[in-house]
């Protein structure tokens, strides 16, 4: 268990910066995040996208965004706690919050976490970015067994799989299993659908070598219901194009859709909600809950906007309510980074007298 | 007189984005400043001195950040009145606003300007950076004919001008008067109060060598009153370290001792106010007038923080506001600079189809 003055759930670029301003004020912070990276949408789904409206900074894609805000943080070394989504949240008696976290690296045998915090920080964004579910009748039964959603450190060597799924992922696991090693799959067949990938031309072509080579299928078409005899999957019902049922029989299914934003345990924790956002005090960004606060997307208020300048001022806010309540007596005079020596030796560019 | 949709007070960093929002809104804006350079009190204070917590930005100077925000706005090309200070504002029967300023030249030929505006946005921030006053018994009545904060245009040359200060502006103003050509003085004094100049190495040498050759006195001490006769200012009394009190005759004063800010007119205007500040709406950042927002170090709502961060983020809903205002019909859905084609045309990055 790790105890911990400040957890911060979620490592977005409003997550970043309140550790940032966490930093400032003196406390180190612990942050868990979903996805296996810091940086949250903008690392995820818009790495090399511009970005035109964060201030002072004309453009800068999601990935430089992330670089710079980690770089910013680096100061106050940071606990990452990647691959973990928060699943409990429990006040203990003397007032500080038991959270539990469960693994999410596709390996079953991966346990998650917990931290004693005196208080939360939530940035959550719009929720945490789990791989999108492949919605059939029976088919969850079999999560963890024949069902993955990752590649991870899956056993699949050695199986006849089937990956559903047509973007980055789906190709780039198509290419690993077929791959001769260790973990090369007896069979791999790819299905979308349509016959069309998106992939980066560089992994368009091993894909298009190891299908020529017999090595990978490609099956365009509908995936539309599973094949189970006793307890156990054993085929994909397909619908293709030309309208006919195929079925793909299969060991193992690895299903590749991307990636969406679940809210999740969040929403059953008792915080005070409205539209599935939490209701904050704007001086202070608590939450209805002592020592919980919460910043950027996951939050609502009169004149709210979903936008990471916004994110970015509730974070300092956030930082600054959460410095009074963990240090009641500290004078609450503001400091400035381009003046203040306390706060200069905290980000380690003057030297401590 | 200039119409416009948006005049925007104060050309600071939380000015400057303002202009941006605006312009992401579609609304061309005015800035008027009372400096005569965009930047507030980064470009105007500390041009070369670090700041770490601008979002994203892990160190940069006033001059880097507002740079990089001249650069931000340059695709919706504000006007820019520099050297103006608002001076009056009054509702018109068509619920604009006639906003009137004084020129701050230093030269009392220099008029203001008058602004049609639509919706305003002060974004003042602690006031406007204007020279600090010399007070002395009756001095003030010289303003424009022999004293003089600014050298400007002034018609020094030939005269023998006297210098108050001792930081950068006064050595390079003594300098200037001091050189061969048609603004040279007939001879230059530099009063301080202590023997230590501050200013570039290189200025420094310049001022040396210019005193070597007897073509600029210097005098350490205090200024503690005026010599006039035939109501014309004719000497300056100092009172040295080794307490004599001098006169130092003089056909034309200048003072150079810095720059302070002050609220001046703003708190004038009859808008709400609570200690010195603006108290506003954080939905919208409108004051108590229609039309009229407010953003950055000149407001005050609970929870305020005197930082940029939160200026920009004000900023922000401010031109939401202000669009919302404007075109109460146009939609109010929130698009993003990564996705948005609309966005990206204002942005000048997308070409209109």
């Amino acid at each position: 268990m790790i105890e911990t003055d400040a957890l911060v759930i979620g490592a977005g670029p409003v997550g970043l910066f309140t550790v940032f301003q966490l930093g400032l004020q003196g406390i180190a912070a612990q942050v868990v995040d979903v996805l296996d990276e810091p940086g949250g949408q903008c690392a995820a789904l818009y790495p090399d996208k511009p970005i035109y409206d964060i201030p002072a900074v004309p453009v800068c894609t999601g990935r430089e965004l992330t670089l710079n805000l980690l770089q910013q943080v680096s100061p106050f070394q940071p606990g990452f706690h990647l691959s973990q989504q928060v699943s409990t949240l429990a006040r203990q008696s003397d007032g500080r919050w038991l959270v539990g976290t469960s693994a999410n690296t596709g390996n079953p045998q991966h346990l998650g976490q917990l931290f004693l915090a005196r208080t939360v920080v939530i940035a959550a964004g719009v929720g945490a970015f789990v791989p999108k579910e492949l919605k059939l009748e029976g088919l969850a039964a079999f999560a963890g067994r024949q069902l993955f959603y990752k590649l991870g450190a899956q056993p699949l060597a050695g199986k006849n799989v089937v990956i559903v799924g047509g973007e980055d992922d789906a190709v780039a696991n198509a290419i690993a299993l077929a791959q001769p090693g260790p973990q090369q799959a007896r069979s791999v067949t790819l299905v979308h659908r349509r016959d069309v990938l998106q992939a980066s031309p560089d992994a368009l072509a091993e894909f298009a070598a190891l299908r020529a080579a017999g090595r990978i299928h490609f099956q365009a078409g509908q995936v539309t219901g599973i094949h189970v005899a006793d307890d156990q999957l054993t085929g994909m019902l397909v619908n293709t194009p030309e309208d006919l049922t195929l079925t793909l029989p299969l060991d193992a299914l690895l299903v590749c859709q991307g990636i969406s934003p679940k809210l999740g345990p969040v929403a059953q924790w008792g915080l005070a909600m409205e539209r599935k956002q939490l209701t904050v005090d704007t001086a202070t960004f608590a939450t209805s809950a002592p020592g919980i606060f919460a910043v950027g997307d996951v939050i609502t208020y009169p004149g709210k906007k979903k936008l990471i300048v916004s994110g970015f001022h509730e974070a300092t806010l956030a930082a600054f309510a959460v410095a009074a309540l963990l240090h009641p007596d500290a004078s609450g005079v503001l400091q400035y980074t381009t003046s203040s020596a306390l706060l200069q030796q905290r980000l380690g560019v003057l030297p401590v007298a």
